[in-house]
């Protein structure tokens, strides 16, 4: 009953309709980009789109499970969706039915509503839905729906995942690193957005719970729930409120506030080269298995440019000094919401000591040789919990795969890309 | 009263105990980047480094009132700093002297905390303060303290706030634009931090109160709250909580959850030259000014690379499908919580037509000639509310002003960023 989907090739240059799905130029796309879909943002407050889309022939749904997409079992490498005919019973008919307002006034926090996301349109199908907005949009749609089976949609859910899971299908398992890189970008999204609603049922300003909108990008405040109502013991004094289901003000509902919208935190990852220009700093955690090194990383904090982030981890965590910054590339990375901004850096002459004094966060840095390192890109890569490739000989430097931005920049070094003057 | 802070110069090149906050290779440092000060985040969760720090005599503490610091009257161009003794009314003798273990022991909700930030030291004054951790740190601490007069302290607030109104400083008013570089830079990562900590008193995993811990870096959610035991009535009966101060479980105390610190918000912010490279589109808000216009910009959204970001942006405001992708330079933007990421990006021939009608956020985009920018670059820059200079011809085009990212990125691209095959 699963509906795998057809290859369908990005379409020959200049083809406009898909645009906004290719690369270009110098630009290093990195694993878990590169999604194939038009997310046409501005369409999830229009209700009749996303109840239209719900519903079209064409559309396809990826039901994720405590977070694990539906794959195809063959090689865990393409994502496995199903119609809507299949969702039906675990999100009711039209989920969509009701415009924001309108959800507002009937929002209960005591109902379970399953958590959806429109994840963007497909306009490489031209028989998909076609929607006369302001403008016309053709494709075939694309949502997430999370069957964790829970509240009231327990059964419903688990009489879903029985039946998929009699198919050619199964729910991923671990960090899905296996996927193809189209698949692997449009988990992504529905990955962080599923992530990002459930880890914020609550309003952080005051703590009242939470309604999910916009096609599962916004989460609303609302001034009523109905769960109160009925809460509310029979009460004929004055000071009973006027409306029963009012809740307490929020500063969120008078203004816009970040905390209505998804979360991502802007992270630095930086391949530090010595002054020179010959050797590459790397460092190692304790939990890592033995030789793997990888290349510095943290959280860039509030009110710092990129530059200055990666020049503050490096210092806390190896002590080093850098000058020259270079931002290189960027990676979405969905474990649970990061943007990992890739630079390439360069110590300073009198800064290249390496000191893990002072944030004692990592097990062991040090300087590598541009040859080792070539090395090991080409014998020593692999997953973190899989075995090195066949010529890998014990004790050699093993460094991450391809698809994490730390290996594009180690080879982006050893290629040279520290020594061309017009980069750095 | 109020403590004014020397003119420090930065130190001249090579000296590695200010590297991290100076300037190199190519780079652009944006206002509100480049703080002298060193973090020292390593320590924040050292409580007695805290501690000393708080009381040493070459400490300088930021009042803020709804977020605005106190800056020296003259012309608004710096900070004012008070000291200790000034603050322990507000602050009490020792906030710092309990640690993390101990503060959620006596967390009670109801007791008011003013919120204080731990922003970090300035190496450049040998005779600061002089801490052993495992390595020696030296420099003058710098603190900011909300003293928004509320709860338990709002007279010991009003009574300081009178207090140094009446020396020659005062709370700052709108925008910051006019401070100096470094006080800039300095003031933006109090505002994000002291907002974060506004946004978020509630835990968005559980709806209950949280405590703020790390010199202001992080809000923790406690699992006892001293106030539900005040609250509890007198029970006999077995249902009674063991400890009727225990609060429900919330996942953020069995792991590690972003909710728990503090969130920057990527942003792209681009400008866009047609394929021939001789024009650049440029967008304005029906808010602004007449003839004022400025570069498109938006927020990056979950699992999208910068370059798709910029993609996506330009199509959904403009309707133009951009191809090369660079990126050019970050700027903090403490209003609320956005790290801008400049890029400059290039249409492709056939994605040249703008059009409005996708994300109808823009009252008007249009290309602009080089020569037309450049002359606008002489005469049209200005602060959103202020007057253009005196050359300025009424209709002319007007620009923002070299403060913000987008006059740097609009520079650049008149001055042939886009042109040179190396940088796209």
């Amino acid at each position: 009953m699963s509906k795998k989907q057809p290859d369908l090739p990005l379409p020959a240059h200049p083809d406009v309709d898909s645009m906004l799905s290719r690369k270009f130029g110098r630009e290093v796309a990195n694993y878990f980009a590169g999604s194939p879909l038009n997310r046409l943002g501005f369409l999830r407050s229009d209700h009749v789109f996303l109840s239209r889309a719900l519903r079209h022939p064409s559309t396809s749904f990826m039901l994720c499970k405590d977070l694990q997409p539906l794959v195809q079992s063959a090689e865990n490498k393409k994502l496995a969706y199903v119609g809507y005919e299949d969702v039906k019973p675990v999100i009711g008919e039209d989920p969509y039915a009701l415009g924001e307002k309108e959800m507002h006034e009937q929002y209960n926090s005591e109902k379970t509503v399953p958590q959806m996301i429109f994840l963007g349109i497909d306009e490489r199908v031209k028989d998909g839905l076609d929607y006369q907005g302001k403008n016309r949009y053709i494709g075939a749609p694309y949502f997430a729906v999370d069957v964790t089976p829970r509240g009231s949609v327990k059964e419903a859910c688990e009489k879903l995942i029985g039946k998929v899971e009699q198919g050619d299908v199964q729910f991923g398992k671990g960090r899905l690193m296996e996927l193809e890189a189209s698949d692997a970008a449009i988990y992504a999204e529905a990955r962080q957005l599923l992530d990002w609603n459930a880890r914020n049922p609550f309003c952080a300003q005051c703590g009242q719970p939470t309604m999910s909108v916009n096609g599962g990008f916004k989460r609303a405040c609302p001034s009523t729930d109905l769960a109160r109502k009925a809460a509310a013991p029979m009460s004929t004094t004055a000071a009973a409120p006027a409306n029963p289901s009012e809740r307490p003000p929020c500063a969120t509902r008078t203004g816009v506030s970040n905390l209505s919208f998804p979360r991502t935190d802007p992270t630095v990852i930086m391949a530090v080269v010595n002054h020179a220009g010959d050797k590459i700093l790397l460092g190692r955690q304790r939990r890592w298995p033995p030789y793997w090194y990888s290349t510095l990383a943290g959280f860039a904090e509030p009110a710092e440019s990129i530059e200055e982030a990666v020049r503050r981890e490096v210092y806390e965590e190896a002590g080093i000094f850098v000058g020259r910054v270079v931002i290189h590339s960027t990676q979405p990375w969905p474990y649970p919401a990061n943007l990992m901004i890739g630079a390439v850096g360069q110590a300073v002459p009198e800064g290249e000591t390496i000191d893990l004094g002072n944030d004692p966060e990592l097990d062991d840095a040090k300087w590598f040789d541009f040859a080792e390192v070539r090395d090991a890109l080409r014998v020593g890569t692999s997953g973190l919990g899989d075995a090195a490739g066949p010529e890998y000989k014990e004790g050699g430097l093993r460094l991450p795969p391809s698809t994490a931005i730390a290996n594009q920049l180690i080879t982006s070094v050893v290629n040279g890309f520290a020594s061309v003057e017009a980069k750095m």
